[in-house]
């Protein structure tokens, strides 16, 4: 080696030491699937080649952060700096606008999506005899998710030879429902404290709320609620309304607008009247004087999202009106602006009717038609309560004359909060593929649905989702509510990618784990249609034996109904009869115990312990032979991790793999509590050859977790 | 340049760029002093010359982090890693170990500060022909010391040429206090959630945990009470036990103790015992068995801290007991273990005395000799509670057969939280150096007690201590801990050095800046001995009109005790004769009207507006001139910051911009706030020339901040 290159190469590795030295957690997760780390050869040379000059002229907000992400992604992933120029002079332009930004694509015949569907194309084309890339739209907004669409290209190694894509959103509401409250707790929240610190708002923005907007951006998420459903009056006084503006303009520039949620009381609490009914004209007043002041401060204000006469919140029928009239008051009091009102459907009564699962359809169906054409109901993906697994909810497709948002947890309340990994894009996949029979087959959920809400899993850990895999969810949620026909595994290929590495072989183990997370989940916790086993409040683990508390549709008694016959809710013509509530075709399926798919058995009937299921086995040799196969499901899952985490930095890799040892621990106690609790019933053994519970079922009763998260 | 070189130059930029791009935010306060940044030229070939190989072949736990935290400070600071050698071969050479780790440095005359005393030297010297640098101690943790004094001698560019450094810490109990409860609040905490994720542990281990012992160790701080003193029970669970233990093997080999808080009634409330008396057998033995339990686990375990008989805690009063009789039952069941009782002094019974600040003093002085050796009485800087300024509390000196660990707050309780600027190097210093005249003059605090106990304003905020600014006092509180008689301003220079930059005009006025800024709070908050004026519960902003409440000694109205004739309160001999607790000399001098400082005037006497104050002005005239000065070092600490700051970071310098701005508007708050109040009872004029505050008094009376943080 020449003296002149050795020095080189200590020049080079004194650069890259000082560099990679000081920084304490380069790598924990923080970054998200927008890590833009270097593109290994030859997809390296291939993209610089494809890349070399950039032509975005436009000034908007919207536009400058579509280059700024743009540079800072090719900086990342290519180490370039494209040149900015006025038009295409060399192979490998990149040109980057709208119509009204640029003339040139004014002038050029290009098919686009229509104004106002934030869609995009990206195509490869020749300008001017030079090679170019395209990436236009008609809204600002749109360039901005071409580019974040470009560089997955780039992050997940994509030819960019002849690029002909065309993207428009399927929903018209991609919406985050932030559960956090003004003192920065998050409810059902597993991800340290809400990243809003509403203390020092409006004085000063923390740079991670421009990192939120980016990575909600970069899945086409274009709204989100601030605050907590189970609300606070004092989010709509005029100091928060200052604090929850700076937060707007911050957004504003990514195409997220916010919405805020209501205190159905709010006139009370901070109004100074002496009612908050809907038909009383003050309060109508009062409502439109508070719109009229929000939209001072937010001119792009989303609307106001409600959760009324549920679980205690005031609300309308506290005055003896419907949810109807409290809806179309506050859809009234923001309509001039371009408001919209989003009714939460999740209402159930202080009175507990036969079967808890039922009451929103019978409270909403009725008011079809009756609703303001800005609101719209906001739909939980099941009748109960973000179940592992729940059927469709019997509102999809029941209420033509209303438009309906698809509410789903990206928080595991129910799924083993941040530890355990579950992958939810499968399960937000096979609700949205459900076929609802609504206007006949095919009339799946996803088509009769207009917007996608999900319940934020996002605090101010580090890794701003609890755990490294949680943020696959936040990912799946975003791209589905984008795309709800796209395929989870598809999906989760993408973020595997972006996220940890493209090795073939690491993408393919770690995608088939994920793919199979969530039922197993379903295996170890609740079976077979079995819901709600989890403890009393904070729903931390097992407590199927649970039959105390406020009121007995909470315990988990109530749901699984096992005595010496069987196990199941009766859901039947023969019990509640709430499939009922479904269509034809679907109630007939479901309420028929022959027909009925396994995995909903014990949500729709009860079933003898003898009863043959489909494998052959009796219904508790099946219900144990579950339970164990979910545990060794999370068995797999750390070999797996043990065999290719090696691919991932340290501080990832252990974590995950802590993660997935507390998995199998917590499955192993949810197996053997559950059986050792549903034993005392059936009276039968152990299946042979499968492990008998490590404890006696008072142990399992004596735990007690008093400071469990989230709640 | 030739083709060759330009080759280089550009994979130099390339390795640089890719390092540097994908990170989000490497300089956000993460790292605190421990920064080890590249250090410029001439220094990095000096250090370079003067460190060129490591001999340290000890193999203890301690030993080996000193070593790995060596290299870690080295490869960032130069750009190395030493060599390993088994001896010095060549000059360069640090020698790092113990007598009994290095049987070379057993063969040398060494002197270095006795066995178990936790100091070390750090001296220059020839070995075998070859320069030398020795790191040594008696102790393995005087080695992870004198490693980290080490790094500093570089971070802060001192010569490594003629080294001769021996230090012992001044006291024995150096200890930080977590008010930190199991569902990670944190009582008056304002940087976000308790580091301890009670939660996953002891299954997941947060890398911070690690990075939590490196500061602390850094610093000589070697012990940490987990828990907050407003205690739990649940803590004492065996399962709370585990976890606990988890942390206690993380901070082990960094020297660090661990300490639980005690809930005094935990044998009824864990223990399923029917009283807490500690003169009953059966509560003794369930302590003495909880203590073996512990021991189990955590064999080097601190001991406990205990508030018992305060603010509605349980204690021995309960029963008819004293303090002592409560602190020596738990002292004896640690004895045996080695453990150690450390009891609040921070007591005052629910019957509201003449002055509370004379409580501590007259329940704990006549119980002097009567604790067990190894109780240690832990009382507070001052005798009312962590105000800006406060007297020493009349305690030090008082107690002559009882060791005292004095508590000061790290947290800014009562100094503004987070966003405002307050070193509290200074407050330390000035009771440090307070003197007691407990054994004639020069019997300073420092002298007179035996350890410095601080609670922790440390939380999961990436920049640790909810400012950047605010890690300063954590760092002052440990140096000082180390060595009391250091010098605030000395310290604060290194820390700046280390945590900003060694620029010699940036760190003078940055200096400047923070030696200046707890006076200005104290000035526009609690200006002239003036204390507790903050708002109730949450003691965020002022509220000096408040009288209502609990009782009336947490009122600011109780405090102050302006009228039509004067303000202050008056604890001479015409009131609640509170001087009377100090030793002679310094009860003359607080207790004449004449003599007492400014500083503390209203704090010891009650004075008429008109009163001549040294400046000549009235003491109205005075009050707000002071509250206007303290606004005015605000601005100027802003200027100083626009003209500075651009030598720091981009995330860093905008920060702390935009906390100062928040600084003066509170600032301004406080200064019109109360002198709009006070003015109510003087009813004089606003000196000439000084601005009328902005608002009506009403204004401030109705502003309302019902979720800060820290309550």
């Amino acid at each position: 080696m020449g003296a002149r290159r050795a020095v080189c190469l200590m020049v080079v590795l004194w650069v890259a030491g000082l560099a990679a030295a000081p920084v304490a957690s380069a790598e924990d997760g923080y970054d998200l699937w927008l890590r833009y780390r270097p593109v290994e050869q030859p997809w390296g040379d291939r993209y610089r080649t494809a890349l070399t000059q950039v032509v975005a002229v436009g000034e908007s907000p919207t536009l400058r952060v579509a280059h700024a992400e743009l540079q800072r992604g090719l900086r990342g992933l290519l180490g370039v700096t494209l040149a900015d120029a006025a038009s295409v002079s060399q192979d490998g332009a990149l040109v980057i606008g709208t119509r009204r930004s640029l003339p040139m694509l004014a002038g050029m015949k290009l098919s686009l999506p229509a104004p106002g569907s934030q869609g995009y194309a990206i195509r490869s084309t020749t300008i001017g005899g030079h090679r170019a890339l395209i990436v236009a739209a008609e809204d600002d907004v749109g360039v901005l998710y071409g580019v974040f669409h470009l560089l997955r290209l780039l992050q997940t190694r994509q030819s960019l030879d002849a690029v002909e894509l065309q993207e428009t959103p399927a929903f018209r509401f991609r919406v985050l429902n932030h559960w956090d409250n003004l003192d920065r707790s998050v409810e059902r929240g597993y991800a340290g404290q809400s990243i809003w610190d509403w203390h020092k708002l409006p004085d000063y923005i923390d740079p991670r709320y421009v990192d939120y907007a980016r990575a909600n951006a970069s899945l086409g998420i274009n709204a989100t609620v601030l605050t907590n459903v189970n609300s606070n009056a004092v989010s709509l006084r005029p100091d928060y309304l200052e604090k929850a503006a700076a937060l707007a303009n911050v957004l504003r520039p990514y195409g997220i607008r916010v919405f805020l949620t209501v205190r159905f009381a709010a006139p009370i609490e901070i109004g100074g009247l002496q009612t908050a009914d809907p038909a009383d004209a003050a309060v109508k007043q009062w409502w439109q004087a508070k719109a009229a002041e929000i939209y001072r401060l937010i001119p792009d204000f989303g609307g106001f999202l409600v959760k009324a006469n549920s679980e205690g919140q005031p609300g309308p029928q506290d005055y003896g009106r419907s949810h109807a009239d409290g809806a179309n008051m506050l859809a009234d009091a923001v309509a001039p602006f371009g408001g919209v009102v989003m009714w939460r459907a999740f209402v159930y009564s202080n009175e507990q009717p036969d079967d808890r699962a039922k009451q929103a359809y019978s409270e909403f169906k009725p008011l079809d038609g009756k609703f303001r054409d800005n609101v719209l109901l906001q739909v939980k993906n099941g009748a109960l309560d973000f179940q592992p697994r729940e059927p469709f909810h019997p509102l999809f497709g029941a209420m033509p004359r209303t438009p309906l948002v698809m509410e789903v947890q990206i928080t595991k309340e129910y799924l083993g909060f941040a530890t355990h990994l579950a992958y939810l894009g499968t399960l937000y996949q096979e609700v949205l593929r459900a076929d609802t029979y609504a206007r006949g087959p095919g009339s799946t959920v996803a088509k009769v649905i207009t917007g996608l809400a999900g319940v934020a899993n996002i605090g101010t850990d580090r890794n701003w989702s609890g755990s490294q895999f949680d943020q696959a969810n936040w990912y799946a949620f975003g791209r589905l509510a984008w795309n709800p026909a796209a395929s989870a595994e598809d999906i989760g290929r993408d973020w595997v990618r972006m996220t940890f590495t493209n090795d073939a072989t690491f993408v393919a183990r770690v995608v088939d784990m994920m793919m199979k997370s969530r039922q197993a989940v379903v295996d170890y916790m609740t079976p077979l249609g079995l819901h709600h086993l989890m403890a009393e409040g904070h729903h931390y683990g097992p407590q199927p034996w649970f039959d105390g508390g406020k009121r007995a549709d909470w315990t988990p008694v109530y749901f699984h109904r096992a005595d010496a016959q069987g196990i199941g809710f009766d859901r039947s013509a023969s019990g509640s009869n709430a499939v009922a509530q479904y269509a034809a075709p679907v109630a007939a399926e479901f309420g028929d115990i022959k027909r009925v798919p396994e995995e909903y058995l014990l949500w729709f009937h009860h079933v003898p312990w003898g009863y043959r299921m489909h494998s052959g086995r009796s219904l508790w040799d099946e219900l144990v032979y579950r339970y164990t196969h979910g545990v060794e499901v999370v068995r797999e899952m750390r070999k797996t991790w043990d065999e290719v985490g090696s691919q991932v930095d340290a501080e990832r890799r252990q974590q995950i793999a802590a993660f997935l040892k507390i998995q199998e621990k917590e499955a192993k106690w949810w197996r053997d509590a559950c059986i050792t609790y549903f034993q005392t019933f059936s009276q039968r053994p152990i299946p042979s050859g499968l492990p008998p519970p490590e404890h006696p079922l008072d142990y399992y009763k004596a735990l007690s977790f008093p400071y469990a998260p989230g709640h």
